[in-house]
């Protein structure tokens, strides 16, 4: 009984063509250029013993694989269960929430590899690039940026113009990364910047292009029904537990590792407070919001992504969620309509106030944090791992970085606005197979669903049954 | 065509303002008081590098943190995902489930550390409390006793009663914790008898003290539908697997990590099958009972939350989760329908099986394994590892420690039980905002709950049709 | 409304004394073996800081335990998360696919550790079987190859054959394993040979003789809902993403661990592209099919196991997903339906094109690497290590290894297709309460299923309604 595609929207969403060539064409060009250019590290070559004499490590515990992977696989989780199962509250877009958010990303983390690799572990002498486990954490927080943007597009996109998105996406986060993180030599361990602010804004200015003025053709689909609603707690339960481990994940060994995972443990606890306050007191009777709760909870997390590796106190920590918590549900309660209202910005997930701005706010907050930063709470040492004032950057102040930090997250901000502006334009081309107005937020489009025949077809054998004894009247 | 709430139960069940106001004020009274209290402990400072050199630590993977982080992320997803998930099996209360435990999970582990950290970690030089990843674990531990409290009020609570649930209880639980390990120097690492009989009796007394003698009046959602089970395997499944990380997460680095995860993993699988057994055997037909499968299976780990880090041995393991599987089985079919009708006593997860019976009984039973605990099987340095026989307790005998590790247990559940008809008290004032007696298991009391249109509209459709159809005749 | 069992279907699902029987029978037969047996091996037993200052073990990290844990826990989500949830896809079989899939493996885990043991781990001194971490990931993985049978069999067999087919499959696994890794000397890791293509064709074998020809009596429930779509996505992620964990769990210490995880995670993605990409390309209108996302996205995984720890290269693990991401795709859409049509094996999960046939290729491909390995790529101590080429096996080739990993292929095979042949023989005994025709794939057979009354009760309340008013007329 469930509404057909239309003769238009059959033909704009077929991508029998494009979605196979799109897959076959960039795994083949991934395979030719992992092979020209990508081997394994030290750490992971068969010479890592030899490896180990050399450079006295006494155990192999010491391979960075065992400081990084345990955080590692919860980055994964993450990425895969946690941004996918977050989007399917939709009541008719979990396959192409979870099913699509899983093609976007094992095709950018490969795509990653190769990106990152280039700027930052291309070995000079021989012209490869050697990846181990940290590699991997980089490629999959790299492939999160492509996801928050996918957030603002749900459901208004096909597979094609996702791969595109994630082609370019992760081209410019690599050529931001090194920005930020090279030439400006800003610390962004849990990539508030990098990653949330640029995904953010990236994905809107997406939006922004790609607007549909009669988008409310397909409202009946833009909605949650109560079992979408636990399916996307899933989500939002393993990103918020697994956050510790994304904003620690590549920091230093020792203290740095475990200061960041106390920060973001504290800043998302506080988060979780607010945003219940906010959403009870904004809504009628004092209800909550299932929105809220699956989003603005993980706000904390998004704001340290900076500041977890510095020592910015827990309390410092719990005002940070306590802040960001608050903002985010604001967010969706009043800026959301208003953006939609007057700055034509559709935006499905409300990425907006989960990343883009406690993003921003997370940038600016890591800048303060480094500014006020003093020899006498982190010692002279601790200062220079910390902020690696090391080679060339070895006489910079906190004062100065703090400044470059700063920097660096309006070049995160302009990379996202800008280059998502571009990309928008791109995937306005009709030839990706997008959705008719009357046909988004709608699994039928690329899915074979199936039909729910599992409470149906009693009730119609019933009234079959009745149909037949009318006559009889 | 859902039931809308009547007039009084609009009044009675509106937080608007008491909700956010909790949540604002202790938010608020955290931050203070971790602003005065709460600071870096020496493994997660800048000056770890320092502290390494002083205390010849060879290497950064010494540090606390590689040793228990990945069972630290494996409890929160238990506390999180596993006991939330576990309580999702109503059919009209996955919202609340989820939600609420996920909001005084945040709440509770903020006041652990604090209270855990007076009693436990104050540095008498400065009067701080610091802070590193045990202290994590330990919160959530804490709050492990007031989400397991949830479990016997699921459905019948407010929010605002919950967080007054577990302020109080946390408060409870650090002091009963201060009085077993350290005045009477039991052992209790996965928490038999601090966790799970402390916080089964405090929910018991508690649902003891609010009895609703018109309960019945929402029988009809006191019941699970076949999506909501599935939804609660999820929970059932991430505790299973991560006991073993539970019951590992505090003991003795090395072989007390080692020798806890395998005794539980042995106690947990054997659980299932008797769980299984009893289930089938019970049921007319011989078909299995999803409750059961649900909750009796988990009994070998609470059973084994004392006793996991002593040489119980592999068959003894076993033997634990073959008894307190059945024990567990039976009580829920034969115990808790007598509980309720002569006892008053309401318990919606049924916690006095699954926790509050077994906690109980693996307190014993870890009295009876320490006290039979010889140095022909521990060896003499295994005997003081294991029981932490120094200091002040150098010279107790096995026999002494089994005789305060039973003392222990009585305590637990004396704290339970006298804590949770206080608290229960204070819960019964009418300000809280409770659901009436015929609008409890009901999301709709504090949650805007999205209207099921995805499957209706078609039928009442078809339905109309016929209306219209009918005057025809 | 739901179909009621018929007369001969009540007697014949009728497991009330079978199952608990069985379950009790093997439980206690189970401690008295592991009372006989086993014992904490070295690093988990109190002797462990002797054994530590013996052996001159400079840190408690280097207690394997710290190594292996996280991957263990990796692998128990596979078993117990992944596998379960994967087969919850059938729209009404959601309680047996994840509850006997717990049952199953919570038994067969302590078989293994009893039949590895004697074949791995016994301590001639003693007769004991000694055993810490690594042997709980063995018995994950051995358990795992009857998890995969079931597959075959999902929804058409009682838990009592289950049962039955897991003590077999566990005996034959344990054989079969030590042949290959024992005697034949051959590598794998990630068992593409001794889990995968065992425990597909274990399934296969006994599903052909368990075939049913009237099975499509129980078409209706042959198939998904949308709900139970996305459970199954669940189990689809979670084994997705911790495969690299699945692969490196029991490799070398160091760089075997660290490159297997690469490795997997690089096949894996690849799988992802061309499963969508074959999925797309052989549906009419492009639309993407759920089952082939479900399972073909990790034929890498299984394809991976073998040869995950050699140097494979990184691009040589995107062609090994690459291919058998395609391969198992249209397995799906190909070669399933012809093998129920010609060869009358029914297949439920498809475990041909996810098991039996990557795990098949990834034996043969991992001999194709063994044999082209060279001292150059490797260096002498890195070949040595990578194939323990070590006492009676210091003079074996590189070319030989290559044969007899191929070797083992066959004998993993055989040992699945003669076994499985054996076992569904003893299943096919009219003993065991194994569904009728027309009451496969249904939960009612062997599950107290809860009325779904959350949506249907305010239709038929409408609908009466009508009755009543219909003799108005």
């Amino acid at each position: 009984v469930r509404k057909k595609c239309g003769k238009s929207s059959i033909c704009s969403t077929n991508v029998r063509v494009s979605l196979p060539a799109v897959c076959f064409v960039w795994q083949i060009a991934m395979i030719v250029l992992f092979g020209v250019f990508i081997r394994y590290n030290e750490e992971a070559d068969t010479h890592w013993q030899e490896f180990r004499r050399e450079n006295n490590i006494s155990s192999d515990i010491e391979n960075d694989f065992y400081f990084r992977y345990p955080s590692f696989q919860d980055v994964h989780v993450m990425i895969f269960v946690g941004f996918g199962f977050l989007m399917t509250f939709l009541k008719r877009y979990s396959f192409g929430a979870v099913g699509f958010n899983f093609l976007v990303a094992a095709f950018g983390i490969q795509w990653a590899l190769l990106m990152q690799g280039w700027f930052h572990t291309l070995d000079p002498a021989t012209g490869k690039i050697l990846i181990g486990v940290e590699n991997l954490i980089n490629a999959d927080f790299c492939v999160a940026g492509c996801l928050i943007a996918y957030g603002a597009l749900l459901g208004k996109v096909s597979p094609v113009q996702l791969l595109v998105l994630t082609l370019f996406g992760v081209t410019l986060f690599a050529v931001e990364e090194y920005i930020i993180l090279d030439l400006l030599h800003a610390r962004d361990a849990g990539g508030s910047m990098v990653i949330h602010a640029f995904g953010g804004y990236y994905g809107l200015a997406i939006s922004w292009v790609l607007y549909r003025p009669n988008l409310n053709l397909s409202k009946r689909l833009n909605g949650s029904v109560y079992h979408s609603d636990v399916f996307a707690m899933i989500g939002t339960l393993f990103l918020w537990m697994f956050w510790p481990s994304f904003n620690s994940a590549i920091t230093d060994h020792g203290d740095g590792q475990h200061r960041a995972a106390i920060n973001t443990y504290l800043a998302l606890a506080s988060s979780v407070l607010t945003a219940v306050g906010i959403s009870s007191v904004t809504q009628k009777k004092g209800k909550l919001d299932m929105v809220h709760i699956q989003n603005a909870t993980l706000a904390g997390g998004v704001a340290m992504g900076t500041a977890a590796e510095f020592m910015i106190t827990p309390y410092g920590s719990l005002i940070v969620g306590f802040c960001c918590g608050m903002i985010s549900t604001f967010g969706y309660v009043f800026v959301t309509p208003l953006l939609e209202k007057y700055l034509k910005l559709q935006d499905t997930c409300g990425v907006h106030n989960l990343h883009a701005v406690p993003g921003m706010l997370g940038g600016f907050i890591g800048a303060i944090v480094a500014a006020s930063a003093t020899e006498e709470v982190y010692s002279r040492e601790g200062l220079i791992n910390t902020f690696d004032f090391e080679g060339d950057f070895a006489d910079r102040t906190v004062g100065t970085q703090g400044g470059f930090q700063a920097a660096a997250c309006c070049v995160a901000i302009a990379f996202g606005i800008v280059g998502g502006g571009c990309v928008g334009l791109v995937l306005k081309i009709p030839i990706w197979g997008d959705p008719a107005d009357d046909n988004c937020y709608d699994d039928e489009a690329y899915w074979e669903v199936p039909e729910d025949d599992e409470s149906i077809p009693p009730i119609l054998e019933y009234n079959n049954h009745m149909i037949h004894k009318l006559p009889d009247l």
